[in-house]
C-alpha cells in the first residue's frame, strides 16, 4: 500500500458506468505526483490515507466489478508532512 | 487511475485480433511520457482523462477478453495544464 | 519481492473491514521511499524484509479476500545497510 | 499499452517450458531502458510495436499458461524516433 | 520479462510457508536496482537472466499457489555487461 494525502475531488463526464456513482479523490504521493483513487471511506482534503492497487483495489470495494485500479483503505492517524 | 491527456489516435497493422475492432490513443502524462490506451468513450485530442489499468483495464471494456492494459475510464472536467 | 527495511507501525482509522485486524508497517527502500505492507509474521523495525506484491501478496495472508498489495514475506537473515 | 521498439532477437537456454518455443525479442523504450517481450506476430529490428502487460500480455498468446508478463500487440504505421 | 544477473542467494528466516523450500536469488538490473527473484531453473552468480512478474512469476512455477511476484524464466546466452 502507498501513502498518499487528498488533494480534491474529481468530476468526470462521460464516466465509465461501474464507476458512475463512485466518489473519486486526486491524491498525491510524497513527490507530490497525481493519481485518482476511489474513496469508500469518506475523506476530506489534507487527510492522508493509505492506498491499495491491483485487484485489492477492487476488493475494496463492495462489487468487485467495479472498474478501480486504486483504491482507499483506510485513514492514517499522526501523520504529518514531516513523517513522509 | 491516472490522470492523462489525448495526443492523438494510433494506427497499428498486424494487430491483436483482440484489439482489432478497438480505437487506439496515444496519451501523454504530466512529465509527457507516452502510453497508449484503448478508448471506449470517444475522446479527442487535448482531453484530459483517467485511465485504469491492470484487469480493470478489461473490466472497463464490453469484453474481459479484450487485450488491453490501460482503457480510458472518463473525461475530466475543469482540469488545465495548470492543475497537472 | 522486494528488500524493504521496517520502520515503524502504522495506525489507521475507518480502515478497510478487511485490514482492520491485521499488522501494518511502514517499509523502506533503498532509496528511502515509503510504502505500508501487512505482516503476516511478526517485525520489528530495523529488520530487513522480503516484500511481495500482487495477487501473492493476498496469497501470502490467510485470507485471500484481505485487500493488501504489498505483504512482508520473510526477514532476510545476514543483511545490512552495506548490502543494499 | 506501451511504445517500444525492437532491438534484436533473445536467444536462452534452460527456459521456462512454457516458453520454449516461443519468439522473444528485446525491446527498447523511449528512455532506452531494455526489456523481453514476446512476439506472437513476427517483428523485426526497428519495427515500432504495442505492447501490454500483465494478464493482457497472456490473454495476447495463444495459450493463457504461457508464462510472458509482456506481450507484442501490434506493430505501429508511421512512428518514428521524432513522435517518440 | 526484465533482463537481470544473479548477485548472490538469500537467505531468510521466518519465511512464508509456500516460499519456505524454493531458493531465492537476489538479482540486479542495469542501473544496479536490487530484487528477489524464485530460481526454479537453478542459476549461478553472474548469470544474466529474464525474469517475469505477476501472475506470470506463479505460473512459471509449479505450484501456482506459490507466493512469488518475481520467477526466472531462463538464462540468457551471449549477453554481457556491454549490451545492457
Amino acid at each position: 500500500m502507498e501513502i498518499q494525502r487528498i488533494v480534491r475531488d474529481l468530476v468526470t463526464t462521460k464516466r465509465d458506468s461501474w464507476l458512475a456513482a463512485k466518489s473519486l479523490r486526486v491524491v498525491e504521493d510524497a513527490s507530490g505526483a497525481l493519481s485518482v483513487a476511489l474513496d469508500p471511506i469518506g475523506c476530506k482534503p489534507g487527510d492522508f490515507v493509505i492506498t491499495m492497487g491491483g485487484t485489492a483495489a477492487r476488493l475494496a470495494t463492495d462489487d468487485r466489478r467495479i472498474t478501480t485500479d486504486l483504491t482507499i483503505g483506510g485513514i492514517i492517524d499522526h501523520w504529518s508532512v514531516d513523517d513522509w
